[in-house]
């Protein structure tokens, strides 16, 4: 009888693996993720700033594995994990398996202040991106009809929390639509004048770079005008902007790219996590207390030479073949072998024509840099389509300097 | 000193009356336009059946006339219009006008059930647009975990009430999906037993074409697998499904192509308006009452040949041309014109390499019509962008046999 493969999600971890289990016959593989679609995560700022639209960076899991037949696909949200009955239940219903793959990614973590979301929200889904997408192009919309100055002032202020990459990007994205995009298009502002805020609690930006990098990141965002805040700790975010010890920024869009958090399936296990709640794995990637169950991607602490893995898609993505091949292992009664991350170094791009990036000891920045960062993320998205069109979709915007997707949607369909 | 020009809508009506006033340096226009995007409606079903992204048919107003340095676009819902203080109330402002120009065009009417929209919602926006996409493909999602057969069988009916050539273009579109896009993406059900119901009060669908065109539809559509149910007029709509008399529809995915009801401002402006609600102009477009006023497209009723013009593209971008020509006649002391519509036909596409076209006592249907129908709707489609990313979109889709933007994105942003 064929044993039961049950993957929850569909992000880089879970379909990668769910791709190396495919054809096997012995296999009865079932991939479960709330959503329809993989997401290719590292651009979805780009939707967030109009550039690319929502379907450019998504992909229906059907149809990624519409071919494979040992595997099916299954819409649903999953409430929880029976380690002992080996169980998991979605959509109110049970499913048994032989082999468990959890890859449910993370989310958000607003350090104890979820009320901030509202005001502030995260970029993790379609849904988020295109409702920071709206706010952003809604803000410049009612700043033109403003009379009052200091509220157009809020309204003209852009403050992302957190410089990591994808801070970094929406930052250095926004000061581009604000000075370059829509310089001509208003009459009665001055889209010059917009101020972009980068609010970072560390000591400086990009602080998974090495320091020279972030430098070089750091004066590039400056010239691009950005305004770049660190060692500035966020202590409340409200309507009308945020604080950080006394001072005060009046700003009427707020984007959070600050904390992430495991998704919370982890720890309702009831194993051992780490101080950030992600799952401690073996050293192939299953659980100490239960070999069939493998936990991979951000949701997972993996330890390498002392120190975890960070949460990264070239991690998510090696973590899922692996584990599809440790199964295959054990039904051909072979040992389990130990992971070993092939480190694919670190990207961020800043603006048109500037980028930083670190491999090994190998570094670039610049035109160069740029460069090779279309390419890995054209190389690595999903589909003939998305990268066809992903890559017409910039080079248009790069001819034009014009972005493709400048849609409000209102969140009702409801006039 | 300059005369004000104030445009509502930017449809194919307002938009064209706009770009026709641009450059007129004793013109200083505003267009008013609660969204801030111009949408080429004609190619919404496309959004609604997941070919297109919401952005390949829809083009930032701003940056249509950014250049035109006499035009202001202001983002803003209009309340009413003041005919005798000649002001334009909207975003909470007023706008003095020399002249205006009224050009809101249509939404759906329920005959008297708005409660239906619920259950049935109309397709005039993105909004909705992406609303019916979500239903569409949830349906399948939700059948392929069904076990209970009658609610399978609900969840995989589909029912486009009203066969006007959104209606069919709906119903051919759906079957396509089902039939051909989705063919081995499930495992539990076959989607070739989803059933599509054309539901036609009226005698025969295509009700404006000829006979001999509308029975041709009538054949492909059925070939196609869709069932068409002529003279069955809805008298219930909730979310089982709908009733037309004694008999039962199960339907959990309705959608409303039938009424349309001209914008509610035409009827609230205290003129005359026809049996419809669309207020009857002067051979100039303009009020009988008022030769400042100018009300075009979709919300006026324009009588030629002692019939009103139908509520067509062609009609709101002549009539805008138009009007704008009058307003500058007027200028330079020059009488009025009266406006002829240039008849550009009409036309309506079934499936893949199938459409019918008239134009005039011209008549052409299946391959030659439908390749009409891809160049005329390209050629009309604003921008070299969305020109080029719909002409892509679709040859990509011709020879795949995919649909680009099979996206199911929640109506929350919040997880």
């Amino acid at each position: 009888m064929a044993h039961k493969v049950v993957i929850v999600g569909a992000g880089f971890g879970g379909l990668s693996a769910a791709k190396a289990l495919a054809g096997q016959k012995n296999l009865d593989v079932t991939i479960i993720d709330k959503r329809n679609h993989h997401l290719f995560q590292p651009l979805l700022y780009q939707v967030a700033t109009a550039a690319l639209s929502p379907a450019d960076i998504a992909t229906p899991i059907r149809a990624e594995l519409t071919d494979k037949k040992n595997i099916q696909v299954l819409m649903a949200q999953v409430d929880g994990v029976n380690l002992k009955e080996r169980t998991v239940s979605a959509g109110g219903e049970k499913h048994g398996y032989d082999y468990l793959i959890l890859a449910c990614g993370s989310s958000h973590s607003y350090f104890g202040h979820d009320e901030w979301e509202t005001f502030a929200p995260g970029l993790k889904t379609l849904e988020q991106a295109t409702e920071i997408r709206r706010r952003i192009l809604l803000s410049f919309e009612l700043a033109e009809k403003e009379k009052n100055p200091e509220k157009r002032k809020a309204l003209m202020s852009f403050a992302i929390i957190g410089a990591g990459p994808t801070g970094v990007e929406l930052a250095g994205s926004i000061a581009e639509i604000a000075r370059v995009t829509f310089k001509k298009d208003f009459r009665n502002i001055d889209t010059l004048q917009s101020e972009v805020y980068l609010v970072e609690a560390g000591p400086r930006i990009l602080s998974s770079f090495e320091e020279k990098l972030s430098k070089l990141a750091h004066t590039d965002l400056t010239n691009m005008g950005v305004n770049i805040l660190c060692g500035a700790k966020v202590t409340a975010v409200d309507s009308e902007g945020l604080s950080f010890g006394d001072k005060k920024l009046a700003s009427k869009t707020i984007i959070w790219a600050a904390g992430v958090a495991p998704s919370s399936l982890g720890t309702k296990l009831g194993v051992e996590v780490d101080r950030g709640g992600r799952v401690i794995v073996r050293s192939d990637w299953s659980l100490p207390t239960h070999k069939e169950v493998f936990i991979i991607g951000d949701m997972s602490s993996f330890t390498e030479n002392g120190r975890p893995l960070p949460a990264l898609a070239p991690v998510a993505l090696q973590g899922g073949r692996f584990v599809a091949r440790q199964i295959l292992r054990d039904l051909n009664n072979k040992p389990r072998e130990h992971f070993k991350y092939l480190d694919k170094g670190q990207m961020a791009t800043i603006g048109r024509k500037k980028a930083i990036l670190q491999f090994g000891s190998w570094k670039s920045s610049g035109f160069v840099a740029w460069i090779a960062w279309l390419l890995v993320h054209i190389y690595y998205l999903i589909g003939f389509k998305n990268k066809f069109f992903v890559l017409v979709s910039w080079s248009w915007s790069y001819l034009t300097f014009k972005k493709g997707a400048r849609l409000i949607i209102n969140k009702e369909w409801r006039d």
